[in-house]
Order: C-alpha cells, then structure tokens, then sequence
C-alpha cells in the first residue's frame, strides 16, 4: 500500500497519469508546453477540483519559463495574463483551479529570470505538497466526525487520491476510517456520464485493499432507504459563503436521498474549495459538457446518434441538506452563512 | 408515425423485439417452447411490466398447447402448475406478471383439447388488446391531469409502447400529450445500468417524431432545481394498496428531487399493476440482478472485474412523493390507504 499520486512533476516535467484511460491501461503523460497542459485539464486527462488546481500551478510555471526573452517588467503583467487566461478557462466549476492561478500570479517580478522561476517553480510544489498534507489532515478530522462503530460509507464521483495531490479529501476519511479499523464496506457510486466511481474510485480503493462495493447511481436511494448505508462523505468543487456546495452532478440526488433517510452527509474539502466572494450556489458556473459523454460509454454508442443531450457536469446541494463540512482547518457543522463566516474568521 | 408493437402472436409464434439489442439493432425472435418464453421474460429480450404480463400469457399458451397426450381432468392442475411457476419464476417484482398468469391459469378445463386451446389462445390476446386499450385510455386521462400550456415532461426508465402491448403508459401520456400540442420536450433519463432510457425511450419517442433529449441519471436534481422541468411520468412495476410504487430503480431520487423543487411527480399504470394484498412497499420483493450489468456497458468491462457491485433492479417510491397515479380507470390523486381503497371500490 504505498503512497499513490496522480502526478509528479521532475526536471520541469509535469507527467500525468491519464484518468480517461483507467481502469484498464496505466498511461502516463509528459508536458512541458503549457497550452498541453490546459488541453489535458480540459479533456479530463487529470480532473479533480484540487489536482487540477495543482496541475494549473506547474502549467503556469511551464508558461513562464518558455516566455523568450525574458519580460521586461512593463510587459511581464501581459504576458502572464495570457497563461492565466489559458489556463483558467479550462474548465468553470471548480474554484481551486482559480485560487491556484491567483496564487502563482501574485509572485513578484524579478529582472532575474532564473531567480523567478526557481520561486514559481517552490510555489508551485508547495501548493501540491500542501494539498497533500490538508488532505491527510481532513482523514483525521473526519474520523472524530463520523458515526462510531463499523460503518458501511457512500461515496458519489472520485474525490480521492486521483483527485487531489496525493490520498484524497472524501477518500483521504474513507482511508482514515479503513486504517483505524473502522470502515466495514465503501460504497461507490457508478458516475454517469464519466463513470469516475467505477472507473477511479473502486481502481484506487481495491489498489489499497479498501473494501469497496460498486453500486449504479439510480440504486443510492434504495441503498439508504434499506438502511445500508450508514454516512456519506463527498467531495466539492466550490463552496459558496452560506454552504451551498458544487460537487460532481448526481451528488444533490444523494443528498436528498441522505436527508430521507435520516443519514448524515459530509461534504469533504480542502480551504481551497470555498468561495467567499459567492453569496450562494446560485451565482456557480455549471459548465455544461460534450453531449457524446452521453451518447456514448468508453467510445460505444448506446443511443440514436441524432438525439439532443443534456449534460450539465455538476450540481448544487444546498447548505440545508449538508450535515457538515469536513476540512484541514477543522470541522464545520451545520453549515449556514453564519457557521462559514465563523470558519473563515479563524482560518483564512 | 405508424403503431408500433414490441411482439406479435400470429399462427400460434410469439414474435418478441430482442430488446437488448435496440437502439442500434432491430432483431425479432420468435418463440413456440414456453421454457424459451420464460427465458426471454429473464433476460429481458422483453421488459415493461405490463408487456411482460402478455408474455407470459402467451407463453402460458404455448406451454399448455404442448401437453401430450391432452391431460385427464385430474392431472390437469398440476400441469398447467408446472407452466405457471416456470413463468411466474422468471421475475420477482412486477405484479403484471402474476396477474396474467392468474386470468389464464383461471380458464376452465376442457376435456376438448381445441375448444381449451381456442379459448385460451383468445384470453392471452385479449390481455394484450386491453393493454394496448387500457394504454390509450391512461394517456387521454393524462390529458386531463398534467400541468396546461406547453410543457417539458421528465420521465425514468421506458414505459412506452416498447414495455406494453402498445402506446405505452407513461410514453402513452407523453404521445397524447404531444398530439394535443403540449408537450415541449420530453426529457428521458439514461436509466442505468441498462439504459432503457438512452436504448429504449430515445429510440421510440425519435422513430415517432416526439421531441426528446437525453439526460445522464445524475443530472434530473438540477435539471428539476433549474426549472427545466414542468412534470414527472413515470410507470410502475407494483402498486401497494397504501400507494407506495415499485418502479425502475432511481424513480424514487427523481421523486426526492421533484418534490423538493415542487415538481408534480405523476406514475401511469394500468388496473393490472396494482396489487392490493399489500399492505405497503416493504412487502414488494426487489430483485437483485447480476453485477455484470454494472460492471460492463453494451459488452465492454469499465471497472476492475473483481468488483463487488450491488444492482437492485427497483426501488420503492412512498405514496406521499406521488403527485397521482393515472389509470384506465380515472385518477387517484393523493395515493393513501383510503384514497386506494376508494379507487379498488369503484374499478375492480
């Protein structure tokens, strides 16, 4: 059970394991050209709201260094306006990607190119290795949160160590619970369209010996109503500053289902996911997608070639149906605009 | 915009549409051997409640026309028995099944083999006769329910011509709706694992020119929360006398997200789905299929194939998520106990 990443990035190499092709084939990818490296976040190569922000940082560092000659200091505003752009419009949804971006921009100009680089380059590897430690600490936060006993979890998309730096926010207290003796079964739901519950989820988990159990994402409901399931933890990609949570679509179905049958649902996420300048879910981008990841499964058509589709990549769940947020500062319950303004007082 | 069927009996064959092969393939089987019959009800060649109920008619026929030598009178019940339990066995949940088998096994014995076999040969094709009827009458009850004005209508799973002896039960609502020009668009979910939505509903709501897009089974919460949709119509595999309803599994999530976005949540069924030695849901068996429906889409594995998986082919919907059931019989609106009751008091 060693330690599994999604990336890693060497001699200004960023080299990705290619999650459209899991689980079948293990395919890994070099980038040094940062446009590649938007394609891949946009064509899913990486996804997960935390590793794409991670990827968008090395993509940023990639941008500057190929920048020749380098900027004077007049120009440099410009020129990496134009790989923040790049990279930021990739995909909507998620916030990370953004706050990731911010971050790498606000590095100061020096004359010193080499001086530079070698800055962006440590920030953008503390960003990952951040994400890595916050997600460890969010396992251990989780398991003073999560029902005693034995427990049977659902999970909804793949909020794992595929999806983050390293472990995983709704898998790292999946992981936390499996090593303290305390999770019975993972239930992962199937993911329509992109099948990352069957796809990554039970891959990462069965890798690590966690028991996991694939269920398609029409059975969540009659799973809880049949009492076998006793938490859910999800992840988000972006958490509005009165609770409201994006997170892959299909999660809000889950969540009703959670509240009808009186099982807690935790959303599991990083400081990085929230979005205070949102006053509620309603003001999230909801990026709407191909609608072949419809039409078709692992390249099959299963449907007349010529119908219109409806492909809407995440969901909102409401702050109400949300039993609290598990993060690497610390545990929110109940959350509401004032329960999140108290979190971000001492966290931010 | 012919009628279309999904069998037809002619010189005593049954000929079913092998289902499992549309949209992508249009192949008719034929049958004689009731055994193969039960086979086909299994393997779900043929599926829809009530079409699955003239089926079994049909293949009750077949088994009875086989007898040789033509039974004493005595040895008759146990005859017919053997006929009945292998049809009835073939799958658990929908009531239709058991209804058909229960008007046919109920035809007086003849010790005249033909004057039997003629009179039953009319009973199986009147089962379907009165479907297809009964399925017309549902959509012009329809008619006379559904929200006015031009409308967008969600439904789950196929309960269309394809899964009745024609028209459709909820499709039956749809295509009247749609000849009354108000209906918009219909919006099928996938219904995984199967598909009976992308395969099924897509492919006949197109071939008659009805408009229709397609929808993953996760996105109908925010689908329903952007206010896309006006109604819900949906079939039924088993109706509880308290009113719960047994459906394709996922029916009940979308009945969790139409009520919590004030979405009428309507189910179409003909008398013969009602069971009324129920006291409630609980009491309807689920049944559980093969987890290679989960594991594989259309042949192709999508997930590590040592997967535990969970595949409920149903789930139980409770009366009070249920806007109203539309029959042949009228409309009950607000399913309970008393409101059943009133109904089985005026139509049986």
């Amino acid at each position: 059970m060693s330690e599994f990443f999604p990336f890693r990035f060497e001699n200004d190499t960023l080299t990705l394991l290619d999650q459209r092709e899991l689980p079948l084939k293990e395919v890994w990818r070099d980038y040094t050209d940062y446009t590649e490296v938007a394609q891949a976040i946009t064509t899913m190569v990486v996804r997960g709201a935390p590793a794409i922000g991670c990827t968008a940082a090395w993509g940023f560092f990639l941008g500057v260094k190929a920048l020749s000659p380098w900027p004077s200091p007049e120009a440099f505003p410009e020129a990496i306006a134009t790989i923040h752009t790049t990279l930021s419009q990739t995909r909507p949804t998620a916030v990370n990607l953004r706050w990731a971006l911010q971050k790498m921009g606000a590095l100061p100009y020096t004359a010193d190119r080499e001086a530079y680089l070698s800055r962006a380059r440590e920030a953008a590897n503390t960003i990952a290795r951040e994400d890595l430690a916050a997600c460890k600490t969010i396992g251990q936060v989780g398991l003073g949160v999560l029902p005693r006993g034995k427990i049977n979890v659902l999970t909804h998309c793949n909020a794992g160590a595929l999806a983050t730096a390293g472990y995983g926010t709704a898998l790292g207290v999946i992981r936390a619970l499996h090593s303290a003796g305390r999770l019975n079964q993972t239930y992962a739901d199937d993911t329509r369209p992109r099948q990352q519950g069957a796809r990554l989820t039970v891959w990462e988990l069965l890798r690590d010996t966690i028991p996991v159990t694939l269920l398609p994402d029409t059975a969540s409901g009659i799973a809880m109503a049949q009492g076998r399931i006793d938490a859910v933890v999800v992840g988000a990609d972006r958490i509005a500053s009165n609770g409201d949570v994006a997170n892959k679509v299909g999660t809000y179905l889950v969540a009703l289902a959670a509240k009808a049958s009186s099982v807690p649902f935790y959303v599991a996420a990083p400081l990085s996911s929230f979005d205070f300048t949102l006053t509620s879910g309603d003001e999230i981008p909801i990026e709407e997608r191909s609608g072949e990841e419809v039409r078709r499964v692992g390249g099959v058509l299963r449907t007349p070639p010529q119908v219109p589709v409806y492909n809407p990549a995440f969901d909102i769940t409401p702050a109400k149906l949300v039993t609290g947020i598990i993060t690497e500062r610390g545990y929110i319950e109940q959350p509401t605009r004032a329960t999140l303004a108290a979190f971000r007082e001492r966290s931010v």
